[in-house]
């Protein structure tokens, strides 16, 4: 069998392999782009654009107006965008885009199983895997799958439900819990954890808590989809010894984590080293254990955010086409972000979990609604901006911000943390009146409040604390 | 006639003036605070706080809601701010709070007249002078007083007009401009400028004008106000020799511009230099040309914000309380934002201002719509950021952004100019997927391709018109 060969073979369509498929063959390198389901992997299908049309057209969304509109708008754009992405491919200079699945058969050598049944090897100098990651499926007894919901067959609904019970409190669930209650969806969320977003800091789950209970949204921690009852459309919540009876749920979304796209494609024959927890281990540079052979986005254990599958993309196109430039050694911060309602981001690392004495860190809150006037205009219940710095130089390692907005704000912190700007400099800034960001100015305030009427106090602390050991 | 002795007199209560009063009295000096009108200024009574909350309540608003509703809202809010603050004023420790009308009668004494017609005599070591600024007026034929507003009598509104047409083409009319249509008013701009926020880069009045036109806000440029005639309610709009009708006018906003409060001061008893077309000329430590008098904020030519003024009384505070403290001889950043819709925000020096030649500068734009997922699901026709950096260097001078939340997101290059970020550094960063601010990352994308792909032209272009004049 004949095998075609390529500067550089990239597996998946999705966000991060698109950023390299379109960076590689922009800089004249022939590109193969192997893709067995949609172009525009999750983020275009099943997650960002079809989650944010619908948030998007949720805030707008007032009683009368139709939900079932709402979500045939939602497929439309989303359909749209697809097409208009897969003709781009298609036509691609230097791209050969293929579809089908990709199975390794050596280290440079791949195997695609086409839909039409034809197979085709493949050689690639360099191979990207990029294959990303599904949702983790649950067996709720009883449940008829057409009941059953995850975020893949979310945005082909075309009815909204009207009782949308939701297992799951993270990014995903929390999102569409908002958007759908705004839709004037009865929602419930179920969740094994003790509160939502449980990756945040304790604060902005406290937030969330607020602002779901403000709008009605039922919530059960601790707790398990326990089995459905067709019959009564009733479904039982385990809660420790308790069953709880949810009465006239219509769908289940399924959001409790996801789970890499690793069984098709035969890294054993290439040799690449992987978890099957974990995923394919990567440096720095995106490069697995094999060379020649690099991963990004979903399928390695860095953060699951479009945002970070595209900046491995970047950096592995840089590397394969700039050797010679310099790439900084240290992992780039990722910020991340929740469009709940209110949002929240977040970047850097929490003190608690940061490697020194949490006593050498200073936890700063501002408040929107009590110290920022636009907080007073707008009348935001729930929201803040939270920083952790360490004393006396005030450097700082990580924000939290909730509140409108706060996907947008957090890059303020996310340059002032990668260039290692202290509050001392943000003190300085002019922030414009009246706005959310100006809250930031009242962070810088309030350290400098407590650092400069404190000074020995906290010289003393830092000099204790900051190279002692947690 | 006895004087009444204070370490700092601040005269003028608003916002600027609060920021020295309640700074100063923290740090234990006495302080006297002057006042002939409402604790708050402009900001408070008839500027940010009731706009912004117009604002929001306006982007709120659905057809078959109330717009007197709407607007008695806003006088309820602002009112309470304004007895809160009052009343905080009142009771702030190491705070006298004066009410009347301040004149100098030597270089650090002043008489003030109470509205009770008993006059007091101060003397101060500091003597900070806040009186801000108020609406320059128009005097049009055959309009009744009460149909002329200006945004000192808009805010005491208790019944939407029909038909407001609103003169001037800055930033409270087409602030102003966008909240009352939104309410179901009819909208008419009538100005001497030929774009609307003629200070703003022309593609930001390019894009404004778009969304203008777009929601039916009819606009005159080129044109005044000519007269009015009440039993026809008919305002007469004159262009060169043109006479153009506007029939149902029910209120007129006037919004031309501001004069500076310097009247009632009787500046020449102290010989504090000033010109009455520029104001009170201070240093950048808000010095005036007598020791120990100090201006900040609308009586300054400084940029006329509420964050402008705020930041210059920081620095005030800073001056007297910690002269050994070092502060940046430099002007800060002023970033200016009108709360349009879309909002526009700016900060930096447009490369054709700039005191260097226009070819070393290269002007990147990126638009919300085409070129960030954010913008195609939220589908923002106008809107963008604008970039002049130094070619080869990539520092940036200047940036505009319109769109939705650029008013939080100008900070960020308030940053990365104040602390000589370059488009390379920000072009590693990573930024949440999918924001508007991902456009940020585009930007820095187009600058490094322009920029690697014709290095040698870039290089050539530096050297010659870097140091040229322009």
């Amino acid at each position: 069998m004949n095998s075609e060969s390529f500067h550089t073979i990239v597996i998946g369509a999705g966000s991060g392999g698109m950023t390299v498929a379109v960076g590689m063959a922009t800089l004249g390198y022939s590109v193969a782009l192997i893709e067995g389901a949609h172009v525009g992997g999750d983020c275009t299908n099943v997650g960002c654009v079809p989650s944010k049309t619908l948030i998007h057209l949720a805030r707008e969304f007032r009683p009368g107006d139709d939900p079932d509109e709402v979500l045939r708008t939602v497929i439309r754009k989303r359909d749209a965008l697809r097409d208009k992405e897969t003709e781009e491919v298609r036509h691609m200079e230097n791209v050969t885009f293929i579809e089908g699945w990709a199975a390794f058969q050596g280290p440079h050598t791949l195997e695609v199983q086409q839909a039409d049944g034809e197979k085709r090897t493949f050689t690639g100098k360099n191979i990207v895997i990029a294959t990303g990651a599904r949702p983790r499926p649950l067996k709720i007894p009883g449940l008829p799958a057409e009941r059953a919901l995850t975020n893949e067959s979310l945005f082909d609904l075309r009815d909204a439900p009207k009782h949308l019970a939701i297992v799951g409190a993270g990014i995903i669930a929390l999102e569409m819990a908002f958007a759908f209650h705004k839709l004037g969806v009865r929602v419930s969320i179920i969740a094994l954890d003790e509160r939502p977003i449980p990756r945040a800091i304790p604060e902005a789950s406290a937030a969330i808590q607020n602002e779901l209970e403000r709008r009605g949204i039922a919530t059960f921690y601790g707790a398990t989809a326990d089995s459905y009852d067709e019959a009564t459309r009733t479904l039982s919540i385990r809660r420790g010894e308790k069953i709880i009876p949810l009465p006239e749920v219509d769908k289940v979304l399924i959001a409790i984590g996801r789970m890499r796209n690793l069984e098709r494609l035969n890294l054993e024959a290439a040799g690449v080293r992987y978890d099957s927890r974990s995923g394919i281990a990567v440096n720095h540079y995106g490069q697995t254990s094999v060379k020649g052979v690099f991963a990004i986005g979903d399928v390695t254990p860095t953060s699951a955010f479009t945002h970070s599958a595209n900046a491995q993309g970047r950096r592995v196109v840089q590397y394969i086409a700039f050797p010679w430039m310099p790439v900084s050694r240290r992992e780039p911060l990722y910020p991340n972000a929740t469009f709940s309602d209110p949002e929240i981001a977040a970047v850097g690392t929490p003190a608690n979990e940061q490697n020194c004495h949490p006593q050498a860190v200073r936890r700063i809150r501002v408040d929107f609604k009590t110290h920022t006037d636009r907080g007073y205009t707008d009348e935001v219940e729930n929201g803040f901006i939270i920083v952790d710095a360490v004393r006396l130089t005030g450097r700082i390692i990580h924000a939290t911000i909730v509140g409108p907005h706060a996907s947008e704000m957090i890059s303020f912190f996310t340059l002032a943390i990668a260039r290692g700007i202290s509050l001392y400099k943000i003190y300085r800034l002019v922030y414009p009146y009246p706005t959310f960001s100006s809250g930031i100015l009242k962070v810088a305030d309030f350290f400098m409040q407590e650092t400069l009427t404190n000074l020995p106090r906290e010289a003393g602390a830092y000099l204790r604390y900051r190279f002692a050991r947690p």
